[in-house]
């Protein structure tokens, strides 16, 4: 990973002399394993060990030999035998091949890079469970497929990111879970020679982890894929977390923005740009993601016992996965707990849309009403629809404005120079513009005169009621429209 | 592909029947060929022509025949010879084997499919570029990451549609190309019996198409690969034109949407909804057309001079990847064609933006002449930038809102009853805020007092200029900004 | 998916038919819910149940709807109210939107197909272990990297694809058991209007299914990507074991090969062909699989409370995946069922092998005795890896046919017909060549005169032991190397 | 990259060094073109250009620069205005955005590293071209489906790699010059300030780049699409290179296999194995190229005029599939030219397929002899496959074999045992066997003991004619099956 976006821990984990000193604790834990069965002394182990102990490896010389042999795992054993008594020798990778020693290795390696990520997601947890709980009385207005829906409180917004987060950590942990399996098992994974069953338990305890049986010469792809998987699905939420909050923070009513900093410029050209460069990095992060699992599930068909084609693709793709993950763990536990929040803009964008946000509710009323005048459910819809056409027509300049084509740049100028000046029209609303029974047709939907005109003597005499009119207005308050949210607030962050 | 989404025209040609009668083709432009080298009779061919046409192939017959014999090309042979006399029947499918069939009637497959997509692509052309000649003088916000940057013609958008879509194009016309290339070249790709390449030439000629030389028993899949990969660039292409018009059709100041029937609904639940259903679309289908395309170039590794592994993707993929393709050409043609623009809004946003449309102008004009003056180009950056900010902060109810933290439902309800009852503020710009050097400090912003109070006192001197005065207005026409944007227009329409 | 490789369920279960009953299932839940809250009577909810249950759903007046109101649940709520008397209408769909009634019956689609899965993995399972039993003592030489290795029973092989499968079986499980979450939450998921926590439980309960909390408008897509990619898993390690069975039916020494059917044909021109069609579709379909599953991971991110990207990518990517996984679970439970075994070939391999399948053993062997005599363990690697080299070196014509480069088609002739009668050669093993201490060196390998005569006198002095050449041709039986396999066995067949 | 498999060229034109110099030259290249504009004077010019010449950029300054702006490219505007006079400071970087500056000095970038690839493309072809040319009539069996087909000659096999790659060669130098375009069209690509189409013109120019007209702020990432799509098609056909060099080498008849050296070791465990790391690597390798692929054509979509999500992709995504070519390039260039071919096994697999190498031609020629004496073409291709099937039957011990299913190990050991002693069996080929007429009928293939005695009454018949047996034993001669090779090698070696 270049260093721009490289986690210092999982860089640790991956350099070479962990490697080497993972692999090293491989061998020592099979030569232990082994006294305990009896087929060697304690005192040849403790000779090994403190031999190599005292001479820690020595990765320039294990490189060079790796060049020679063309076999790193070979290399590693030339040079650690270097240290080990000429009679000892044969007692270091005895009766085993490369991947008795790799694999519970690698499986070490993934333990300690899930920790990281698990404690990361812990930290996103908290911030987000901190704002979510901040902000639960702020209320927006939702969108779907882009357009203004219903209300919600801002909070609760963050609670569906809390709650889809929560699905890929589930997955992780579980997926993390299965790393502990590994095989001592042989070349061929029968044991054969002097491994056994009961030595791979061993040696394997020792280490941390449990057997895997019916492996081959290696663990089968299969057992780290859910890893890979997990962690897209955890670069996936992150990217949709981040989307929602580039999307609230595009210009016209900006609900909420990532952090920007004192000294920070936007653009090179433009001063006044506050770009969300940290959210939309997020959306390529998780490209590199999906990528990066993509090339690690593929791992799976391998020939017959063993081939090596997954070598060089885990090789890279493992730690750049566990790198991309961490750091959009982090940016996004920066980019949540800095987050602007703008309810002066919620508010805003409330208001301007006139009413439709109760629109659910208000056809749900009227349908009701209607039912019990005999009248079809369907009427209610073209109703509300209609009123929502309505009052949110442009009129005065702003009418004409929309059906201007200008023919060259001196008529855009003029344009823009009266649109500075024209003034800011009135803002109806469904609220009022319903039980007023004002609807009129519009070119946009069909509906002929005579149903428009049948819709407003049906409200007019359904709002004469003052009752009715109360009932209806109350629908248009957070909060009646938001009563059962807490809900979702008792359940998430507990 | 599902009916939903199927194109008539890639059912018919990838249907039984139509591939039966171009392995038929096939079949006879090798006997025709070999008339031509003398190696059969011109008698001979037409007998069996004449046989085979009178009787066109059975394909209830022929799918029984492959259950049976489990290898559909030889169902098709024993199908066919049938109908030939015995003492012609060897002609048929002599010294081939089944890929010297199939593979020119799939190259005939493609040629049908791709003329299908260059048509369509034509007529997404028109429309996008009359759209463009209509909005040469629209004149919009355009946005970087997503925030208000500079202004430009709503129709020199549509241009840039049209550049990115020609590179998909130009890309396709050469993948399509690469398919009139085949092979008929024997079971090992080298010829042997009666197979010669001067037959290859000639009966390939006899099918519009030429050889590919150094096949194996199968044209190697790399030659098609690019056909995939471009059909993908189009999609991708179109999914990011769907993109721009779902953001452009966002709630707030919408300044376009796909186009809504006059008796569409938008949601069952919220009556006033106009969701950009059609363009959200295309960002799947655009999905669907990358998992094809690498499905396909998946089937390059193949073994040695051929295994089957690529029959089962290229039955199911191509089709479906060509289906998708036309789809999305159709729906955003449609889209295109009747696409509502919003030009009030389009303006709204201009004046919303309050002046920092023109920011990077007015950085430019600044630094000009500050650097005159011996101070550094970065004060005119900060200068703007800080009257960016200035100008965007909130007042009166709406900066009292920014802060609102509501503990209870009730505060909200009271917030928003008085947000509704709010006066809109006054809209200052940093046309007039720089000039009337007015500049105050934020705390988004690292600028001390002595700072500002500086940069205001640079600007007193310079704007007590009217030239100076005259000519920074001038930057904040569109005439101006937009002064060489038809060069575009000239390129692209032409 | 097209007919050739569907699966008649999964037809079922996605026919327009099978989900608009679906979805009247979900509404009526809903409603039933309603009665138990007290919100409905139950004599209101039989009459709808009655009226809809009396008039099954119009496939074809649905889709006209939808074409004019282009929204299918809509369309699907106007055709089901045609049924439902006038007073009763504002009951069906009341307070709920589309996902309500789509998600749950979503979900119910689900866990039909995922029951289709279950049974078939158990159906391969019971193949694949009763194959393992009966191969329990046939003995192979394993490879790894398509070299061979060491020995063990051909049933063994097949405990490693059972063991495999596990994984993937188990993962799919889980992710199966994550689809019985849903949701009826309203249109932005915090319910309102008559919705509420309660409701949503017990409608969920009646379908059979629970409350996924904090979702929006429609269930984070994250909650069924593991779906889809378990079903990957599935479907990648199918074609990991169809690899292997293809590999081992490579002309030479084919070891097994999948049914080939009395009437089959293999080749259009080659009769003697008895091509891996089987099982190279397999690696074709686990292509299409991972693309299918690549697509709906992708459907993740969507814009805030929801968009319908994904919508197309599901209608077309879901059955299509579990088509695909079906057909593959069919195909190779068929593939193992049939499976041709040729044990004579497999222990012509291990002949053919010269003894080198025990190599590991050997060199352990000759190490261990060597470090008591004070030698380096590398020298036994050394001396194992020339003996190999030594008894598989050419000899005779062969020797002599390696170093030849005919240069006309003549010679070519002539060389295959000296090939054609030349003598097998003597095959000797490193079984007898090692005690016999006649290594020699040869070019490939770095090992001076003076080190392989160092060698032959070590090895010299060694055999001259005779219980060490009875000790050392006891690791040449498969009763001893084998003899640690049972456990496996016992492990993974109970 | 991974230091194991980093290119150095490729890393050094990637290094930040070497990133500031290429935007300090796009800086330099629209000064001058400004100076020929008659924007700017000459000696300013060269008074920049000396003062940034002499003092190289600081990277250190300008990382930590970038750490407090946020933003890299105004980090370096900052770095280099630090050693050009206040005056001519407005100079640098006036009127243009980040992206005309790192547009430009991206497409130098790649055309550097196309220029790597270029060359490495050149020098794998001349070493394919030489051993295509090394074993032109070095014959060995050619393999279908994995099973043994008809012959070829070892240099025709590499002509076919030869024409695969030729195919993702003039792809990628077709996608390569499209990286020859590029922009300088200001923050939205429409002009503006002082930018004009003329002054883009002039300065790409300079830079050896041409104008790309119709981009936004950045160029369309489709333009840089097939790049990615192009390394990919060649890292696919060398991975299919490599499975067939890899395929060659299983232990049976290993026909070839790459470089093995002379201290190199297989394997820890077993001395004997030669195992293909290099080429398996390969394999992996095509994996991660395509998963680069994926990510960086996946940067198409972007929002509006740009959004900064393909960023980080192209950090990473863009070097490492440069690595990754670049490596794959040189080590099968390394394979190809050290690859061990072994004539004397391709020679004993045509011999071990007893005359079912000539099946095809055997088959056409009962046939065109049947046919003339009225009997169906279907006849003869029965007859050479069941005679296949009948000279592939094991005899003797081995057939007893086929049938054994060992019930304990000592059983195993008894058996292999026997086969260690048992005589190789006499090989009969359908040469001799078809002329002799000695069919009979086998379980595998459905004949009746009718049919196969009508089969040897023809046979009989028609060879009793000793000019029939003349020409059926030509068909089993290389110069005849390989006649029309030099056909290709004339065509692919010009």
């Amino acid at each position: 990973m270049i260093p721009r976006y490289a986690n210092k821990d999982v860089n640790a984990i991956n350099s070479d002399v962990a490697k080497l000193l993972r692999w090293q604790n491989a061998e020592l834990a099979v030569i232990l394993a082994r006294v305990k069965a009896g087929g060697t002394t304690a005192t040849d182990y403790e000779c090994i060990k403190l031999a190599l102990e005292t001479n820690p490896p020595d990765v320039e010389w294990w490189k060079r030999r790796d060049d020679e042999v063309g076999h790193d795992l070979n290399a590693f054993i030339d040079e650690r035998r270097r240290f080990i008594p000429t009679e000892l020798q044969s007692e270091f990778h005895r009766d085993t091949t490369s991947f008795d020693t790799e694999e519970p290795a690698q499986a070490r390696a993934f333990l300690h890079m899930c920790a990281l990520v698990e404690k990361a997601l812990d930290g996103f947890n908290v911030v987000c469970k901190r704002q979510a709980q901040t902000y639960q009385f702020t209320v927006m207005l939702e969108r779907t497929h882009g357009q203004w829906g219903k209300l919600r409180s801002f909070g609760s917004r963050l609670l569906t990111w809390i709650a889809e987060l929560n699905v890929a950590r589930s997955q992780f942990l579980s997926a993390a879970s299965l790393c502990k399996q590994s095989r001592i098992a042989g070349a061929m994974g029968n044991y054969g020679g002097g491994l056994t069953p009961e030595l791979e338990r061993q040696a394997l305890q020792i280490l941390g982890l449990v057997p895997f049986h019916g492996a081959t010469q290696i663990m089968p792809r299969v057992a780290y894929a859910p890893l890979a998987q997990s962690l897209q699905l955890i670069c996936e939420v992150l990217g949709k977390v981040a989307l929602d909050v580039r999307l609230g923070a595009r210009s016209g009513y900006p609900i909420c923005h990532e952090p920007f900093g004192k000294k920070q410029k936007g653009s090179s050209a433009m001063p006044h740009k506050k770009n969300t460069i940290l959210t939309e990095q997020m959306t390529g992060m998780a490209r590199l993601a999906s990528g990066y699992a993509a090339m690690l599930v593929a791992n799976i068909p391998t020939w017959e016992a063993r081939s090596i084609e997954q070598s060089s693709v885990e090789r890279i793709a493992w730690p750049d996965l566990f790198h991309i993950t961490l750091r959009m763990l982090s940016v996004m536990t920066r980019v949540l707990h800095g987050l602007a929040v703008y309810p002066d803009n919620m508010l805003r964008e409330i208001v301007e849309s006139r009413g439709t946000y109760a629109s659910d509710e208000a056809k749900n009323f009227l349908a009701l009403k209607l039912s019990e005048r005999g009248i079809e459910a369907d009427v209610a819809y073209r109703i509300v629809q209609l009123a929502a056409f309505n009052v949110l027509k442009p009129t005065g300049f702003w009418a004409e404005a929309r059906q201007a084509t200008p023919l060259e740049l001196f008529d855009t100028d003029r344009l823009l120079q009266q649109a500075k000046n024209a003034s800011t029209p009135p803002a109806y609303s469904i609220q009022t513009w319903i039980p007023s029974a004002r609807l009129f047709p519009v070119a946009e939907l069909e509906a002929s005169n005579d149903d428009v005109e049948s819709y407003n003597s049906i409200l007019s005499q359904l709002f004469s009621d003052q009752s009715t009119l109360h009932a209806w207005n109350k629908l248009f308050n957070p909060s009646y429209l938001l009563k059962e949210e807490h809900f979702l607030f008792e359940k998430l962050l507990k």
